[in-house]
């Protein structure tokens, strides 16, 4: 009996149509972990939840909302894709511990700590000083822990990644970055934070998003794929997956948002510069769902064998779901 | 193999606490439908939901949040109860048709159109004029339809409830109420209104609330037992229940806010007056949860079979939940 092969990606934030809910059919694409707040507070992410209805109301020979492990079997068996809320920021639970069950209870099953900057939880990974997790983060993993509502450090500064670890009695992750010894970018992480999360259960997701990418847009598949094994080595091959940072058909006054929400009135340019503000074109092995066949055939043709490939294409993600998006 | 008997309480407002829990563990109570809002705004009703849920965690070994028919079968085999969430009012949904969905997600299970006044869905049993289920209300029944959200008219106008009852393509409840040919007040209601809810498989949940009672406080259990024994007679007696509308423990302020609200800067005095604004004292066969006991002897007395009692008691209760808490 060979293993069903799953195909995971525990990050996109397109602007969303039919036309991409049709792409992750053709590229088979079992589940999406999808971004629903970047700097929301509470009452627009629940306005974010009512669109995501919409769309699950008109398309639902297409999509519908993932909860547990188990929709990504269903998905499988129904030919459609399981969507799973998450938030790049902890602003939708704004000063509210208990808010944290009332969003799981709508599905969200990833909250970052920070996004960039520092929050009321933890530092982001563009401060200066990085403090650690806050009394009130401290709670927070607690809760998160208590309820399944993994925590997720992929903005988030060193210091307070490896902290978040320690304190967590749950494995946590980070959805999407990169090695930062393949590309040494703010965003990528250190192989002791990998080894950390390793060690730990957790799970790493690699971003195809250029700024994350050595030589960016210009990033070989081959080049991917050689890091992936080498990332493979430093954490496990049970801990790895796609995190894609898909960011599909967005215009750029959506980048503007995610850098700068309302925190500025100037104008950031994040991972970007004034003379490159925009989207980065993506590499031309990955522009949209279509392309998750290319990276399975990268990962078989740098030497990964079936079995492995398909824990990185989406069977780790699919057993960290399992384990992890339930109550303790 | 003889059925088992479940306890159902389709309307409490308690000032709840771990006396009243375990006064529902006492009374073998397996169910209780609770209003969580009568004029809250969404963030309100979120802020009860949070309060909840506290209490889910503080006492698990009392009591649980129901979503199903199947929960109350779970409540009964751990001995405890399981507390499903109510409106009476559409205040929660504010005029955002898409909270209905985001709310029942949340675990609500029953919403009443109207709260004595006129609102944006239909008419309430204190205005003087009765135009009936407005634009609103028919696309709010059919979204309430659609996701397994039960429509209540239990302070409804006449005519609205009529209406409400040939729209909507699910049976309807009136979750708190008695015959208005036993007691003439005006939140009881007509035989038109029962028949049609028993012609289309809706629920009358028969009241304990003395302003809904003959001789009020002093009624006697004989006398509320024969009105249920005459209601059978005129709507089915499979579509009867209870539904005590026990304020047990609540202070006066309570009962004005109920009446109140923000709508008027005045005092109201709902089914009381000026001289009689507080809340009246209960029959002294029911005044917490452990005297349903009484009630079921009552019916017993009267003349029910044992199996119809139990029908009365929970068990049609427990059929409406399995048939309409799910989506269509």
């Amino acid at each position: 009996m060979s293993q069903t092969k799953y195909r995971i990606d525990a990050l996109q934030y397109a602007n969303w149509s039919e036309n991409i809910f049709r792409q992750m059919r053709e590229g088979e694409v079992d589940a999406v972990h999808v971004t629903i707040a970047y700097h929301e507070n509470f009452r627009e992410t629940v306005a974010n939840i009512e669109q995501w209805n919409s769309f699950f109301e008109r398309f639902p020979g297409l999509i519908f909302q993932g909860k547990t492990g188990d929709d990504v079997r269903l998905a499988r068996e129904t030919d459609r894709t399981a969507i799973f809320f998450g938030f790049q920021n902890p602003s939708p639970m704004e000063d509210d511990i208990r808010l944290l069950e009332i969003l799981h209870a709508l599905g969200a099953r990833f909250m970052q700590l920070t996004y960039n900057n520092q929050s009321l939880l933890a530092t982001g990974c563009y401060e200066k000083n990085d403090p650690g997790v806050t009394r009130m983060g401290r709670e927070v993993i607690a809760e998160m822990n208590r309820i399944g509502l993994v925590v997720d450090m992929s903005h988030s500064a060193e210091g307070s990644t490896l902290e978040a670890i320690e304190i967590s009695d749950r494995p946590i992750v980070i959805t999407h970055a990169n090695p930062a010894f393949w590309h040494p970018a703010l965003r990528n992480k250190s192989n002791e934070v990998m080894q950390a999360l390793g060690e730990t259960g957790g799970m790493l997701g690699f971003s195809m998003y250029p700024h994350h990418l050595k030589n960016g847009s210009n990033c070989s598949l081959e080049s991917f794929c050689e890091m992936i094994a080498a990332a493979a080595e430093t954490m496990g091959i049970d801990h790895i997956g796609l995190g894609s940072d898909l960011c599909q058909d967005q215009p750029d006054s959506v980048v503007e948002w995610m850098r700068v929400g309302r925190w500025t009135k100037k104008v950031d340019y994040g991972e970007g510069s004034a003379s490159n503000a925009g989207f980065p074109p993506m590499p031309n092995w990955f522009n949209d769902n279509r392309d998750f066949r290319n990276i399975e055939q990268g990962l078989l043709d740098v030497g990964f064998n079936v079995e492995d490939t398909s824990k990185i294409m989406g069977n780790n993600w699919l057993r960290f779901f399992d384990e992890n998006f339930g109550s303790a």
